[in-house]
């Protein structure tokens, strides 16, 4: 096997395949809105059977959970700054820049929209990814002595990524370049402690 | 004209068929998506024409979006408690009652997914008046001095909406029976400055 792993990613024939489908899958649903996309276009854009997609898979929406969650832990990073503002505006800065991508806003359309059991599975996956990540930078906060205590903290990290997703879902506004240091701001000041 | 009124609301028959059919849609929202919504289901419940509807309406996207803007004012206030957090509370709680409600959820999947101009007017004119309230909100207690300025406030009001949408919409999960609560005092006071 001396052919060279598709775009450096280390793994064999399987790796590589799992790899082509979510790459094809990514691209697409910046073309196509997810319920259009079908597993026929997922596989040519891949190079691959779509036999081979549902024999992995078993079903598109399985594949798109699968691609969520990937492009999540890929891009949704939850750095260690040094300090909470730092690692609350990186977070949520990283978020609203996934939005900003035509993968990313698809993605969160799918999110607000899809019906199914396997749509619900897919957002408890998804959230709890999400907030187990924002938890760790809380945690980390309280160690520093930044914060008294982690409980009101996880309401704000769900406000602020609500904030990004109700911009651009429910408003159809862009998000400001200054998005994420707004929220940040606010959620740790707070309104009426700045006067 | 001695014929009753219906449900007491002033006006001649014009009025009556439109709140007829406003109530109409209203109830069919509870049971039907907006998008399968026909104008035909709407007369039929409203016992009215439908080319009445459409003399009136145009289309159903105008009939909703009236529908939306009334049912905003019937429903959500924006009481003078004579504080912020009581005009907040208030405020985001009717939010959230109107929200549990089955057209409330249906009209917020409507804002979140109708592409078409119209839509886009739609929530345009939605979101101002609701800014707008929230705005005499903001005024008001910078009057007061419980604010000094109303610069951050919207954000803080769009954050607390948002958090009901995407609670509701992106997590599918229900709200709180104290969410307003929570909210206003996470926004009014931060995470870090109660420490």
């Amino acid at each position: 096997m001396t052919e060279p792993t598709p775009k450096g990613r280390p793994g064999g024939r399987t790796a590589r395949t799992t790899q082509a489908v979510i790459d094809a899958t990514t691209a697409l649903l910046g073309e196509v809105a997810p319920a259009d996309l079908t597993v026929g276009q997922i596989a040519a854009h891949a190079g691959v059977n779509a036999a081979t997609v549902y024999r992995k898979w078993g079903t598109k929406e399985a594949l798109l959970r699968e691609v969520l969650l990937t492009l999540s832990a890929e891009r949704l990073t939850t750095p260690d700054t040094g300090s909470l503002r730092g690692d609350l505006v990186a977070t949520v800065a990283a978020v609203a820049d996934f939005l900003r991508t035509p993968a990313g806003y698809a993605l969160a359309v799918l999110a607000a929209t899809a019906e199914d059991d396997t749509s619900q599975e897919l957002r408890d996956a998804f959230w709890g990814d999400r907030f187990a990540r924002a938890e760790r930078i809380f945690t980390r906060a309280v160690e520093r002595g930044e914060l008294l205590d982690a409980d009101d903290a996880l309401l704000a990290y769900e406000a602020m990524i609500a904030t990004l997703h109700f911009r651009i879902l429910a408003r159809r506004r862009a998000l400001d370049a200054d998005i994420a240091e707004q929220l940040v701001d606010l959620m740790l000041g707070g309104l009426t402690s700045r006067n």
